[in-house]
């Protein structure tokens, strides 16, 4: 049995990790050919709309997914008129798009932060009148990890965020000041089977997730999100993995956005849950039964960004999870995790916090 | 960093998935095409004593090591010339032969069983008369799984036995009536690192291992065989993971053989030990740090053999870790196998005993 998957990096080539050891053979497609998911199994190399490549996948799939929230929905469709695609179209569609999203969220009940859509310098200076500043302004499409994106402080900004990102459709957000951020990560099956991960907790650092500890105990929080959460998988009746990304304010959440697809933030789960994100994303697609998703411990999971420590550096510390994705250096990029587990959360956080001082002081 | 393993089955197939998280690629050698490690590894495929192929494995590999103990020594011997190999060949060496591995055991002062060469029919029937009957009359080299093996319970066994077995180098050793057998894994690496997994308690039936329940209880037994451990890894300078397999009367131990690899017996340690057998043996070969050998909670393997039990029935138990080997089914072939972990050795043990009646009953 073939799993297809579109895009072919890091998340992708974890999800074949967790496929294999039940038996299941990827096919992946991806515009390069020295993925890292490539590594490890076979590829069609070659652009994301090429329709010979999605018909060849589609063919040769039982189930076709994603690995990347930004494939383009028209080839999904191509794939879906002969093969079952996951997640759904309408929500790939949904976050491919700030503004859909945000529309999406404030019709299921879900908390957001104020915005506008800016599709002109008046749209924006409109904006910024009624909503006010601090803002954000972001692109609508195709922004991650921090890109896309202008913070406008005072009214001189708007200028300079103007012309640098003006030639796009664009949405102006309100700046959510925060307590701190969390994530939640649920998966619904083919069958209509739900479960969700406990609540994660995330600081980020120049826009890329940094940190992630799990299980993140603040009772009143998680049960809203677990409902936002329900409501999302149900709107869609959804298919995979679904992660939702909050800000906390005074124990009241506000949704930032969504990823309809394995997250980085629950990387923890390959060691620190009895079943995996990835393992359950595979399973969900193909209508097996879900695995339990209880913790196993009390799990931090550190991004390495940029530039590896060294194998023996990290290792040295014998419980130490590594999870090196094979892709050449660069800054800003993400290159692997590192997976921590303790029995209680007062020692991950130390831990936590000593391994994150050794790895920026590049001590490892 | 690539890690050439020689064999490609089962074995090697989780040494790949263990160490491709470690960001290293692997590179195969194998007779047969369709093997379950090329699934997800580049293989180069033809005889294992191809000097072309073994000279390429060489060239293309940082380290070369095997996944199946009967691999010619005389190929590894070419890989030596140009590239570190492991185990040492004198391991690999003594374990293919059944009568060097006793002959080892015995000067190492760890207890066997009584045994004889036998090359000659009169040999045979001298060997039954100095150690008794019952006894088994077993090929020296090439058994496993229980193969080329037989049981000579009354003086007229000697014929038939003879006849079956009779064309090659044997031993004749005496039965040894035993009350459960256990069995033992160690790795050292190239730094002279040393770990150790706690004690498997191993059940097998048609001369193939079935369960493994581990950690097991019993402190003096553990004791001997960590001690004889240490003899073997310091005897051959070892690198890489060792099993040895122990017979247990009354409290004593008898060694019946070792395995110059990972084991069978050591597959729980993936889910239940915070380091897998898989994964320390490639940090061995690379002279990296080992990981923490300690258990994550109490675990039991049950292989499954002939058949495979349907994945949807082994997943409704969400808590089962299913380890397909993507082989096709045969009977006696092992095709995969599921741990389970729980918290107590108690509620592992009831629960692994419903789970083979079901798996036995065919009603998964």
């Amino acid at each position: 049995m073939t799993i297809g998957i579109v895009g072919a990096g890091q998340l992708g080539r974890m999800m074949a990790l967790a496929g294999y050891p039940l038996g299941l053979d990827f096919l992946f497609l991806d515009k390069d050919a020295g993925t890292c998911a490539a590594q490890l199994s076979p590829q069609l190399t070659g652009a994301f709309e090429d329709p010979k490549l999605l018909d060849q996948l589609a063919k040769r799939c039982e189930v076709v997914t994603i690995d990347w929230e930004n494939v383009p929905v028209a080839s999904m469709e191509r794939i879906a008129r002969t093969t079952p695609v996951a997640p759904p179209l309408a929500a790939l569609a949904a976050a491919q798009d700030r503004l859909s999203e945000k529309s999406l969220f404030h019709s299921l009940g879900i908390p957001t932060n104020d915005h506008q859509a800016v599709d002109s310098r008046e749209d924006l200076l409109r904006a910024v009148q009624a909503i006010g500043l601090p803002g954000v302004l972001k692109t609508r499409r195709m922004g991650y990890d921090g890109k896309g994106q202008a913070v406008l402080r005072k009214a001189s900004d708007v200028e300079s965020a103007w012309a640098s990102l003006g030639s796009q459709p664009l949405i102006y957000e309100a700046f959510v000041p925060f307590d701190y951020e969390v994530s939640i990560i649920g998966v619904r099956s083919t069958r209509g089977e739900i479960a969700l991960y406990p609540l994660n907790r995330n600081l980020h650092r120049d826009g890329i997730l940094r940190l992630t500890r799990a299980p993140w105990h603040a009772p009143v929080v998680e049960a809203a999100a677990r409902r936002y959460m329900r409501k999302l998988l149900a709107h869609f009746s959804y298919v995979g993995v679904l992660t939702v990304e909050f800000f906390v304010r005074r124990g009241k959440l506000v949704a930032n956005e969504m990823a309809p697809r394995v997250h980085n933030s629950g990387h923890w789960t390959i060691e620190g849950a009895v079943t995996s994100q990835f393992e359950n994303h595979v399973r969900a697609v193909l209508g097996l039964p879900l695995g339990d998703t209880s913790v196993t411990g009390h799990s931090a999971m550190l991004n390495l960004i940029g530039e590896m420590p060294t194998r023996e550096g990290l290792l040295s510390d014998g419980r130490l999870h590594l999870h090196d994705y094979g892709k050449s250096p660069r800054p800003g990029r993400k290159l692997g995790h590192v997976t921590l587990l303790e029995t209680t959360a007062r020692r991950r956080d130390q831990r936590a916090a000593t391994l994150l001082r050794k790895i920026d002081a590049r001590k490892l």
